[in-house]
């Protein structure tokens, strides 16, 4: 073996995963980076790993007696090159757990083309790295099979939906990020202009306003793999910038578009390997979400739908349960089946409820003669025992769980219960649902409105509306995949006079639509189809496919929780004169709380 | 013909410009908007335009005496629904110039889906609107031919790239765009963070550090359709976000990053329904173009190379040559072929070589005996004019143009003056050109150095780049088409000592260094790839093939030279409260502007 300098052009004949038992005897040069490394007597076995996979290479050091120093410095990660030929593995060392597992590359010739110093982390992924760790050295957590596996999937993910609107008919536009600031639920995030100090352009929350005006502009069907962004308050699982597929047409409803959803999540699921049953995907309105399963993202792998036992228990001396009827509030119940708790896990189950703001829980266990037990059972007749009991469908063993309150309280609840003991974990089911006819407005504890969309979204009825917000239902849909919401979509307002309508009854004064949207307006008034569309979250999606807990696992180069990169240091502190430049400054107050940090004012306030 | 209320579901049964004479005999449904109209002695002739071109649609009121209203105030641009029978044309009234001239759908039912005002411009195509109207009716103007054929080559030029992409095995993968500010040659746009308050996020001006981590990550073959954000000041033809093809690769070189270029442009080239000889794209140092052609993106659809003439006037005693030699300048000259141009003319062209900064302009014109007209040619020898004649391989009626001066300063004023008189208008050739070796360093006029790529770009020869850092040369490379630099890449520095010794060189001090790109140099430590890039402009390559003089013409939704978007009215002032939110205040100065202009402010400085 002998070194030589590193050649220009193509440095690899075949990748180091893709070698077979056919290739044996051909003379092969492959590159990338040493993961294990054995010694054995001398000769040196590394595993040869690329982003096809790897290889065994068999170094040893009589071939070569010049480089013994090279081959014994060898360290893990190093990036090399490697010639050599291929054979078959001696008998007793085949492993046929691994593609390659039949030969191995006897070096002739290996090149150093990179060391490495030791990592902060070790990437055999045996061992449990801090995520804050992971995102910091992020290019190296990316060697690692778990990581580089989801950005494949991720990519195939998107490659799936543009074939699918590509076969469709729907043209890829490019809509603008840097747009006019447009209040629309959560906030925006601001850039400085600098050619016009003072002014701001919005980065998008989504591309929504600009797919109208293609509509508009007669485009017909649209796609954009888009990126998008929300400053709002992180909670798990948010970013701060993510990317949806976003898709709008003219002339159809929203039969069509849900057709066009489902055809889309079938081709990813089976382009990323997995199945599903080909019946329709499931349907439901919000209320009959609502009502069976106390979400309006209802996971459906498993049933234990919420069972409605007002109507048994409207007769019960029981107060706690009289009093929420009498003040119009319900008593359902749900069966949890067979949990087995003993009673502290059943007293952890009361609180649990009471974390979802419930003020009690009864639950109810049934025992093997079929009577409940139950702290609440002496106060219920035998009859309405048995009413709750048939109602649920309860068989001995069977858990039963029952809340009391406001219907909505109740629902919610009773939801979030369902999902404590019954949501499965894992991917192997995948359960699709479309959830539609959303109500207009969330109507609060107080009654007071706001509204549930954005105000482009057309009622299924303006008369309602009008005469009945609170009841008024829209043309709006979302596509629920195991308890979580993938995507959603309407049908929009076409009728400049509709719009204004729907302002009015979402109290946005006609002076403030004008302000706020007037150029949107103005762009309804010159012939605009009917139209109608749909958004795609893709890392929500690919982090389901792939099995993974959070999305920032199928996120190239994700951030925190609070929106900073370890990686880089952003966001960070910018010197003073790019924001002489920008026409801004930092507030004195921040400054202020710098200084009190101790940690000096990179920029400070002009004042 | 009857009105109908508008059904849910699809609108229409095919496009209106898919109609032929098969069809004749068809009832279908129609929608989309009126071009066209003309009355006929009571019966209406409209042309039905949709997104696949548009049919004439003939409405006879005697069919529905009850819509003559409707069929009389229908006018340009409104939105309808038609349900007809194709049916031919009568003899005569055939036109063969339309792929649906053969045939006419007779209405048996017309709906108005949404009414249109009076146009701000009329959408024929054949009136010249002002831009700026343009602009801001831009979902009007897309409705126009022109427009929509643009979106539609720009959505196919991507697929192409993405289709050579995928085949090549390239992965796609996104990289964050509210990145770390990283000082890159021009300025970035800033992004203020609400949740780290007097902290920024940077928009990208190019994925190229990301890129160089999926490198170092082990992706080995990335692509992204990626958006990028340059806040420079406006020249013509820029925009302040725009989309590139950007891509990069392990363990290749430039070799094979130029091969995949061609790849790439030849299948948009084809898929945009043009054509090119199969001929390897044509090679040439950054020397040889300056050299030949003045200019590092030559217009190479035309020869007219400069040519020396310092040898064959080393001995002249013309003063205004002679002196620039003596200063080590150089005299060249180009034949600008039969150019015709009377003296005025001639005049015309000193004026235009003094604009492109020469002191001055000798043109000759060979006459029928092959003598050379020229107010200097008195100053010349007999057998200097003829070495002249004979080096610009100049026949009668030729116009050849000759400059003394810097070396530099010759090659870019005639450039200049071969693109005036030689470049041809339009894009019916297409010739691209590689331009490889550029220089490290932009040398000034004042023999000062400047980076003329990022600092990752790597060096031909360490050696030279210490010892004689104004003649070094890198390994980065352009493309150009018909004289437009249409993208550049480089192979990228993969050893963190010759990355220091690099910024060593470029003036950055190890501190700055550490400071600026500390969390790149550190990824540089951990077995790094050799790998080499590059990125193609979307719009520029769209725009010369589509014949286009400017970008705007092939981007949805563009900005003005100045960077606002006259639909939207973005930048625009925004509240205060959200830059309170977000910790930061105009600056006084600005505000106080405003108050001057008698604006008012929007949001004011607190002090």
């Amino acid at each position: 073996m002998a070194q030589e300098p590193m050649k220009t052009g193509l440095m690899k004949t075949i990748g180091a995963g893709l070698l077979r038992e056919d290739d044996s005897g051909t003379e092969v040069q492959l590159a990338g980076w040493i993961g294990r490394r054995r010694d054995h007597g001398g000769v040196i076995f590394i595993d040869l790993r690329d982003s096809t996979g790897f290889a065994q290479v068999v170094l040893n050091p009589e071939d070569a007696p010049a480089s013994q120093d090279v081959l014994h410095g060898l360290r893990t990660e190093y990036c090399v090159q490697v010639t050599g030929t291929v054979r078959p593995r001696p008998e007793g060392t085949i492993n046929t757990d691994l593609p390659t597992g039949a030969v191995e590359v006897v070096a002739e010739r290996l090149t150093v083309l990179s060391a490495a110093e030791t990592l902060p982390f070790p990437l055999d992924g045996r061992t449990d790295v801090d995520e804050g760790l992971r995102l910091q050295y992020r290019y190296l957590d990316m060697r690692r099979e778990r990581v580089a596996r989801n950005l494949r999937a991720r990519s195939k993910a998107i490659r799936a939906m543009r074939n699918v609107m590509d076969e469709q008919g729907f043209l890829e536009v490019e809509t603008p990020t840097l747009i006019a600031s447009t209040p629309e639920g959560a906030r925006d995030m601001l850039v400085p202009s600098r050619l016009r100090q003072g002014q701001f352009y919005a980065l998008p929350q989504s591309p929504q306003l600009f797919k109208q005006l293609l509509m508009i502009g007669g485009v017909e069907r649209y796609y954009q793999i888009a990126r998008c962004y929300r400053d709002e308050d992180f909670r798990a699982d948010r970013q701060v910038e993510f990317t949806q597929l976003d898709f709008e047409g003219s002339f159809w409803g929203q039969e069509e578009v849900l057709e066009t959803i489902e055809l889309v999540a079938r081709r990813v699921v089976t382009d990323l390997g997995h199945s599903i049953a080909p019946d329709p995907f499931v349907r439901m309105t919000y209320a009959e979400a609502m009502e069976n399963y106390g979400s309006d993202k209802p996971d459906i792998r498993f049933d234990m739908k919420i069972v409605d036992l007002s109507a048994v228990l409207a007769q019960t001396e029981f107060k706690a349960f009289a009093g929420v009827l009498a003040d119009g509030g319900s008593v359902r119940g749900i069966n949890g089946g067979q949990l087995g708790l003993a009673r502290s896990g059943l007293d952890a189950l009361v609180s649990t409820a009471q974390e979802a703001g419930a003020k009690g829980l009864v639950w109810m266990v049934v025992e093997d003669d079929g009577s409940l037990r139950s702290p609440v059972a002496k106060f219920l007749s035998q009859s309405e025992l048995y009413a709750i009991a048939e109602a649920l469908d309860a068989v001995p063993g069977d858990t039963l769980m029952i809340v009391a309150d406001r219907t909505s309280t109740v629902l919610e609840v009773l939801g979030r219960m369902r999902l404590h003991v019954g949501q499965p974990e894992g991917h192997d089911d995948l359960a699709f649902a479309f959830v539609v006819d959303f109500p207009v407005f969330d109507v609060h504890e107080d009654g007071t409105l706001s509204p549930a969309h954005h105000p482009f979204t057309a009622p299924a009825s303006l008369e309602t509306l009008v005469d009945s917000p609170e009841t008024a239902v829209s043309k709006a849909y979302d596509l629920v995949l195991n308890g979580s919401e993938l995507g959603s979509g309407s049908v929009r307002i076409h009728d400049a006079s509709m719009q204004a309508k729907v302002f009015e009854v979402m109290g946005i004064s006609a002076d403030d639509a004008q302000r706020r949207f007037g150029w949107f307006l103005e762009a309804l008034r010159y012939g605009t189809p009917p139209h109608a569309g749909f958004a795609i979250g893709i890392a929500r999606f690919v982090s389901i496919l792939q099995g993974e807990p959070n999305i920032r696992e199928v996120i190239p180069f994700p951030k925190t929780q609070t929106g900073a990169d370890p990686l880089t240091g952003s966001p960070s502190r910018v010197e003073e004169d790019q924001l002489r430049e920008l026409g801004i400054r930092i507030a004195p107050d921040v400054v202020a709380a710098w200084a009190e940090e101790g940690g000096g004012a990179t920029a400070t306030p002009d004042v």
